[in-house]
């Protein structure tokens, strides 16, 4: 009888440990990819941000004029640049709204319910904050060396000003752009993991 | 003597049932994405060389010309359709490289590695080809309709060929990128759900 107790006993502990074991290690770690990828989202809402707000105050007059017209540039001259402001507006929102769901994913480390929604979201505002950036980029780089065979001229030797706040707001935009790829690897490895 | 065998008996058959549809189920769902992300990449791999191969192949010379110079516009006149070139053939390279993977995911649906090596590249290379499409496609747009603040004009109503093209072009990689992000997506559920 003293043999048939001692055996389920012992079953017990070790069960008992191997749960606990496998509880501690993978929490933690995930704990702490949750605890960075709130860090590095409230960056991201700055980069965003202030790339929306420098190209949407980008604005200059020259201080000569002629009879009929002033000469002024600014990021309504462009389409690109509204989208670029709307779109990098849309994803700066999207990273504040997403910061509860960081949250939860700090609370509850195991579950993959926040992780599975933020990295769709996060894939598709990527998209949304790399094609404004780019396509941003591209007219800034016109602006700055023109085109000879089109026959566009630079505008950076008039317009300076305007010229480098327009550079400034996109490399804040693709310092966003950076960050949600970075968010992205280490959510698909936080779910990948288990 | 009997009751004690028959107990271990019916416990091990039981387990057996169990296993076999847990692997039975989850599997069949798994095996369905991954067949379906194989598809998908075919239809990104003619998408991305579709676009690299118009936008490298798009070359006007106008039937006139004057004492000194042809009038001719190629991919070569912007430096971002030479970038769009570049990277659409690299997208175009890495996708028909991950096909092996797919086809591992295909045979072995319940394995993460194959999966997350995936979701990782292919958000990289997600990046990639949307910052080429977009900057192309804000070209497009500038050759369309020109800037009336900066006196750059539209050069679609000489090269209506060579704007045909490269705007084919960019509607082609957008296609890339949309499977691109579907890919990201499917993944993403195939990780998450187990």
């Amino acid at each position: 009888m003293s043999t048939t107790i001692d055996v389920p006993e012992s079953s017990n502990i070790k069960g008992k440990t191997i749960l606990l074991g496998a509880q501690a290690r993978p929490g933690g770690w995930k704990k702490g990819i949750a605890i960075v990828d709130f860090i590095l989202r409230l960056g991201a809402v700055a980069a965003a941000l202030g790339a929306a707000a420098s190209m949407g105050m980008s604005d200059q007059t020259l201080p000569f004029f002629t009879q009929f017209f002033q000469f002024e540039a600014s990021y309504d001259s462009f389409t690109t640049f509204q989208f670029f402001v709307i779109s990098m507006a849309i994803v700066a929102g999207y990273l504040v709204l997403s910061l509860p769901f960081s949250i939860v994913a700090i609370i509850r480390p195991h579950a993959t319910g926040p992780r599975l929604f933020l990295i769709i979201l996060d894939t598709v505002f990527l998209t949304l904050a790399t094609s404004s950036a780019a396509s941003a980029a591209s007219i800034v780089y016109l602006a700055h060396n023109g085109n000879q065979d089109t026959n566009w001229l630079a505008i950076c030797n008039q317009f300076g000003d305007f010229c480098a706040q327009t550079s400034g707001a996109v490399v804040s935009s693709f310092v966003a752009v950076v960050v949600l790829l970075v968010l992205i690897v280490m959510s698909a490895l936080a779910l990948g993991k288990h």
